[in-house]
């Protein structure tokens, strides 16, 4: 558990000017109330009779408050989106820029283009002018109408572009490396005198950023997941002896492919990266699998691209130019791996493998996500108006919360193998808890 | 609050059988756990620094226990679903067949017809037989396959229609109606001698039960509404000062129609029954739908059916059988008080009024709601296995927790004006905080 | 069958200008070939072995010509959409653009506001620049982007109007009336020595245009429908004696109801325009549906809106300010009397009505739409460059023909009930052929 | 064109029983009527003006014949799903059972297992009973009920199976290979004296079969296939200089891939068999690629399977057992040429690949192939009960037609490029009509 310090925000300065949103400061008085500093998210909720409170560390919640840092028809706010296409994107851009516009009277609004590529004058990439027309329509549209990209940014350039155009406030929408970039961007601006909020908008399709309960886009990519499961499903029983493979995104984390085994319950086996599992032998994969098959002739098997990796044998694997082992693409190598095996044991299956790559990601928002697209951004631009920065917004439980970048990005979240996703995506399959073949102890 | 003791979770007696659930009961041993009764929700979480904790009351949290009540092969379970359809009931009895067959092993699973008409004998409906393989397809349909009805329950014959088919525990998927049945059913059987576990799982589209934090079917309903929101944006852009008026469920609470308005963005005007509004005069609805013309030429408008029944002229007003107030259809009278309104001050509009119905309801579970129904149903089996009774499961924060069914029916669940969904809802659509008038004290 | 000078089309003078298409005039080359005027398709195409041929006349079919009568960058094309909104009109739209744009190089494109509306002076309503970007994304969305209107035009003004602003070209996207204003217009155009090229696209959701064999957006309002129809027999088998009543488009032609309950195969009855019924006696419709309801227990029914407007007591029908009989609702209608029928008989059911009314409408084209919207925008271009006019888009057989708008609109198409798709849906309901009780001789 | 002979279509005998079907045989009394086998539909339809007519062959019209040859309820008919899966297989197959049943009163029907592999013995998969139960929800799902499979059937092995069970109709769902084959069961059979009526409904998600106008499945795989185009516009908006390429099915014929960017418009270039293309040098793919990238700096690009197999270097190709040239997987190694060229001319792309596989081909069937199958089936019913076999049901223009097996096989069917399919894809995408570098004759 993070001490106390750890989860404390950091601020530009006094809140001196009184915010402009009418909204009240009374409960019962039947209009919305502003938020203060004071209210508070124990990270440690639930409760052992008997057991001690392990920590008395408390998130400040999100909301408007009623005085703020920034004064709006002199401030310049600027959004960025980085990393991978994500479901949402828009819906978060258009929310912070009517947020802005509408509720706080913000003078200017820029969308900075292609991730953090775009604040680098090298690249000679102007920015947007994010005006209410520009955003009407965008959320029904996947993708981001900003740009984004992968990689880091230049420091030094980018404070001085955000400078040269008097931008106070920017919003980063990303994964941990660009809140990382964030963090590091902050810093050095402030180090250079300019005053800059930096606030996160965490964004990853794999719901792996700690103290973020569910990242949006989550839901959606879960979605498009399970219709392609169903797809595997029909293939898996329209063939005899039919065996689908379906690879999911999750490179290091398993939520993706745990979360459409239990809405599909079409899956027989999930593979995450946080379970190893073996192949051959007894009480391995190909072992279990053959069991299955023997009771029901067909199977759907999801794998996420970080699962297994162990697997692939050391002659195949890569490593990049940092001598960092890569990723190895582990479907194909199932695949072939459980066509082998059948075959060998003289039954051979009907093995059809899909890969739906980026499908699950490009489209837009379901309603679930556009609902926390909205509250995030509205929530960012609560923060950053007040003036804090080095921030993103998380969610504990499920109550937004503000939360230091450095706490977030310190380590990844993974999905626990004692968690109750886990244990339903086990109820699901009805995989066994694991294929690691006789010589794992079991419970 | 709740008090410490109304909290607490009936039990039909010690628990003395080993689960069957291959579990684990330490952490850290990668395996999921056994959830003591000692692990616990506190009612009260979020904290306002400076201020006492004002209760002490927990919930208990749902989970499989390690020790049961009920000899898992000696067992019957009987499912009953009642009231209105919901995205996600042949879902939940799915999970909840397959939970207690393939997990626990209970001996023989009875699927009750036709809600509470099939308990009594009077209406000749003998319950299905609820194998794996008459649920293997089911969650894929919407609606649900035992079939549903309205109204209440002859306790006595119940009692003895369960007793007869040596049923021991019963699931009642219901609304706040069907759980106050469903406690005076384990009530009554208690009395004549016959042990019932009788474990609710909370169902209403109008996600208006105290203690769920959202129940199955709301998020599916709002997928469906947001659709229809997006017809009536592009019918009211459609023709020169097109106004669509949108009447959707939400008999006393607005969770779908404020839902949707912040889901879809393209709302106007949000009318729920717990904000009232004045039509006539300055501040009034027209005027305010007025001046949005006059602004951009065309308005979205959606109506939760209990919104604005004062607004109904007494005379067209109905009392049932018993003298009560009979919700008035808000829909036609707003659509054509909005049309004479315009045609009176020389400016007609062409209004269009859509009234989806039972379109929303009827679909089949999205994903989060598939991912909620499986939790639920299976939260519930463990609960009752465990001989735990007169309760249902909720969520309190994200929590899967055990509520009392007194408790939780003991009043209904609205929207807070003051909630953070209204607050998102007024934002979204613009609307002023208050359309009642000049009359009304404004913040 | 139409004469051979019924089917010729009027032109306004002869084609002097080389196209400036790609194309070739030979078969064979490998690339696609401009179409003569003499490439013809007889209106009669299928053949009684034994019987003559009863007419010769034959359409032009449409496509590019290699010589054309405008020149390309001298032209100035406009495009009004008129009554009520229909899936694939921006495909319509953005296809015309861009076929006059990219392929033509036509001058000037501009978009009429509000249907005839936007063609009256008198109204205020500059019309839009239809540049590419203009039409980037349009087809991603339902409805028209230059808005619709109901109503005639001003013949003498609109004639004005489009002189003033230089237009040779009109694209009329629109129904039956519509049509007959574009006749009208380009009559008056040339009565007043304004050369006028006048091209219909028809646009009718109900399929009731003649000589079109099918209108783009009704595959996509049956997609919808068959959804709608879904939810209707979900509710049906979901209470006890369920019956759900849905009311469909169709005024005058019964191929949405026809063509929904064939592609849903959930009817039991479907009711249109074209086939009379009577409700009461042995052999009506109610007596049919209790024999159903004996059998089955659940019913659905689609009713069209103008189905069984005879069904409907004089005192109710209502006259409009010409005296014309307006159609009545005659989906609350039947609902009463179903559920009045069987509460006499001592059987009571669960009756729902649906009326999903704009919402099978307002949606984007599905594929096969947004294909033969696209082709229909292209021949309209092709014809209209070749200085045709007073003609629509028509398809005889699945060939895309020119059709002169006095021919198209001289009568209403109807479903023969001696067609194939009355037959399908007759197989597939399972009802009478004729439901007009004992008296009515049946075959 | 073939003759008269060529389009003749075998009996089994004369057709002695009166058919039960409640039809009529004269126009115009409102009752749908019988098809006699004089009703004609010419091959020639289209008419050059001043050109004569080249062909007088006729194909007969589909449709339910007043005499047929089969006794009902003394008859069995088998159905049998070959090749790949389609959407719209379970509707055919429940129309089928429909048909023979409710409105023939056929005693008895079959569905053989896994395609022709069922039909062998040695295979041990007996026939599953086809009853009105069976069927009742199947058109709902994906796939087959029956299951399929590719390969041959042993001509005496099948004779034999089909006749100790009594079949005396056999419906074969496949395409051009399963076609062939039931044409040589038919003779087998026949030879056996064995009198089977073998009816084809054709099966080809590529749209390839000659004589039939659009095959079941098509439109539904061009709506998912759309929906992975807009996926891939969404990632080729979103990143700097980004090229996604979608590899889509289409073995010899380019329809899928045609339609899609067509009925999408937000495809740049098309690739398909009918028309080679050249990667390097002025004129060929990647300099058209260069250009479109200066000019709008993201593309998306689809590519039909079997496309450009010339492209791929020799040494890169593999002939299976017999010797034949294996199609190469033309996606990766497109991808691979476009990623160099790029970066070889120093300004990368940001390449991303996408293979849908059978996520287009398992989903149901959307509205237009659900009225097509059930259409196909019943046409197909028809046919058998009146002892036509060794046909299949085609559609000439949108007339449902019966084809000799032996006629529809002779020859895939291509898409033209000279076909206004492909004159509307050029339109739509604005590539060249030709990219195969200088040297290539352009009209």
């Amino acid at each position: 558990m993070p001490t106390a310090e750890a989860v404390r925000i950091h601020t530009l300065g006094p809140c001196t000017v009184r915010s402009p949103l009418k909204l009240s400061t009374v409960w019962g008085d039947g209009v919305a109330n502003f938020v203060g500093d004071d209210a508070r998210m124990p990270l440690e909720v639930e409760v052992n009779t008997g057991r001690p409170r392990s920590s008395e560390a408390m998130f400040e919640k999100a909301g408007p408050r009623e005085r703020i840092y920034f004064d709006p028809p002199a401030t310049t706010a600027a959004i960025v989106t980085c990393g991978g296409l994500c479901p949402g994107l828009n819906n978060v851009i258009r929310s912070l820029v009517l947020e802005l516009h509408h509720h706080y009277g913000v003078g200017r609004i820029l969308g900075i283009r292609y991730g953090y590529m775009g604040l680098d004058p090298a690249n000679g990439l102007e920015p947007m002018a994010l005006t209410t027309d520009a955003v009407d329509d965008i959320h029904t549209q996947g993708g981001t109408v900003l740009g984004s990209s992968r990689g880091p940014v230049d420091l030094d350039r980018a404070v001085a572009f955000l400078r040269d155009r008097g931008v106070n406030i920017l919003f980063c929408i990303g994964g941990d490396g660009t809140q990382r970039g964030a963090l590091a961007l902050a810093n050095r601006a402030a180090a250079a005198g300019h005053p800059l909020a930096v606030v996160g908008v965490p964004k990853t399709i794999d719901n792996d950023i700690r103290y973020v309960w569910r990242t949006f886009g989550y839901y959606t990519a879960l979605e498009k997941a399970r219709e392609i499961v169903t797809c595997a499903h029909v293939e898996a029983k329209g063939a005899p002896r039919g065996v689908t493979l379906v690879k999911l995104m999750g490179r290091d984390a398993g939520f993706i492919a745990a979360g459409t085994a239990v809405a599909s319950q079409d899956v027989n086996f999930v593979l995450v990266p946080e379970v190893p599992f073996v192949l051959e032998g007894p009480g391995g994969l190909l072992d279990c699998l053959r069991q299955r098959m023997e009771r029901r002739d067909h199977a759907v098997i999801l794998v996420a691209e970080g699962a297994g990796q162990d697997q692939i044998p050391a002659g195949q694997q890569q490593r990049d130019a940092s001598g960092n082992l890569l990723h190895q693409d582990i479907g194909p190598h199932l695949a072939q791996r459980i066509k082998d095996f059948f075959k060998r044991i003289g039954s051979p299956v009907n093995l059809r493998y899909i890969d739906p790559s980026y499908i699950i990601r490009s489209v837009p928002a379901d309603c679930e996500d556009a609902l926390l697209c909205d509250q995030l951004a509205r929530h960012a631009v609560h923060a950053a108006m007040a003036g804090k920065t080095e921030m993103l917004i998380g969610q504990w439980y499920n109550v937004f919360t503000h939360v230091p970048i450095a706490l977030a990005v310190a380590q990844k979240k993974y999905m626990s193998t004692e968690s109750e996703l886990w244990r339903a995506a086990l109820a699901a399959t009805g995989q066994p808890a694991h294929m690691t073949g006789p010589q794992a102890g079991q419970p």
